[in-house]
């Protein structure tokens, strides 16, 4: 144990998911040793962070506006939603360069386990959305695991209505992958999935 | 990209050691999003960590206060100082419960690489320890690599002296690891240096 401040220090940035106890203690001696780094922007930061942060009315991604920048922009194609469960998820999605439409973010996945049922996740905003605006197609993009499969299915079946396409993101094999190395559910879900190349 | 603050936190992060891109991300977003977590603390620490540090003008170990607990503590061996590179070894070498005597941080090893150079590190301050007080024996716990050995060799010469035991952590095969993974140097050096067992 070090001494008062430093161990209280190593015990806060033990708290960070992530961090392990000889991470934190490697963290808390830079800040401590080295002179060129300035712990005040840290702080600054973390005091107001809280008190900035917004969350989109519309799309619940992580904003400092009432109104995130992917939903002012005028230049995004408003007929398509992207459903993802995190803010971090719009990010990855972002990074294809695939998709100029909107973003609707749920706030989790359905998960019994977890006690977290449809009603915890932003499902009425987003048929609520759906409702008010001239969407035409909607792509799940939950994760390919349990809970995010669970999520698909319960809105698919709740979005079925006349002139609204509801997609699910392709599951496959991973691009720079090895067929040798993929799971039989992976590999089953590539023959499923199949496209015609001619 | 993220909007405007959370980025920044995101960026803060990052500037950390052992911090990459996604762990500074997944961090700013449980601070954020995570109701339960208040980020107040490690601001309070971070604002006031550098005020509050001090090194022990003594041994040169990271404290609350000019003398360290260590060094002011009268019931440890005041005869025995044990040499090492940095305040994260004395705590190494304190969970072994093996040393009962004082420390002595050099803040680093000699190497002209890094442009280090032993003018660099507290070894002046060890000098007029060693002259000042009744050490019978200095312990080099220096690290077992190239500028740690480099050290070693150079304060095992400067230490020379009458009535002064100099010694040096053993090197040999690590405790619970297997013979035939051990690396040459390793290997060689627990021949070198083996033990009767009679």
């Amino acid at each position: 144990m070090y001494e008062g401040i430093v161990q209280d220090l190593i015990d806060e940035f033990g708290r960070l998911p992530g961090v392990g106890p000889k991470s934190a203690q490697r963290i808390a001696l830079f800040i401590v040793q080295n002179a060129n780094y300035d712990p005040a922007a840290l702080s600054e930061i973390l005091q107001t962070v809280r008190e900035k942060v917004r969350f989109c009315q519309t799309c619940g991604m992580i904003s400092e506006n009432d109104t995130c920048g992917f939903c002012s922009d005028g230049k995004r194609n408003s007929a398509m939603i992207c459903v993802v469960e995190e803010a971090k998820d719009v990010l990855a999605v972002e990074r294809t360069r695939e998709f100029r439409g909107l973003y609707h973010v749920l706030g989790g996945a359905i998960s019994p386990i977890d006690g977290i049922g449809p009603d915890d996740l932003r499902i009425k905003e987003l048929l609520a959305r759906l409702a008010s605006t001239d969407v035409t197609e909607v792509i799940i993009a939950t994760d390919p695991n349990l809970e995010g499969e669970a999520t698909a299915t319960y809105l698919s079946r709740l979005l079925h209505q006349p002139g609204l396409t509801v997609s699910r993101l392709a599951s496959g094999l991973p691009v720079g992958g090895d067929l040798e190395y993929a799971d039989e559910v992976t590999l089953g879900r590539a023959f499923e999935g199949r496209r015609s190349i001619s």
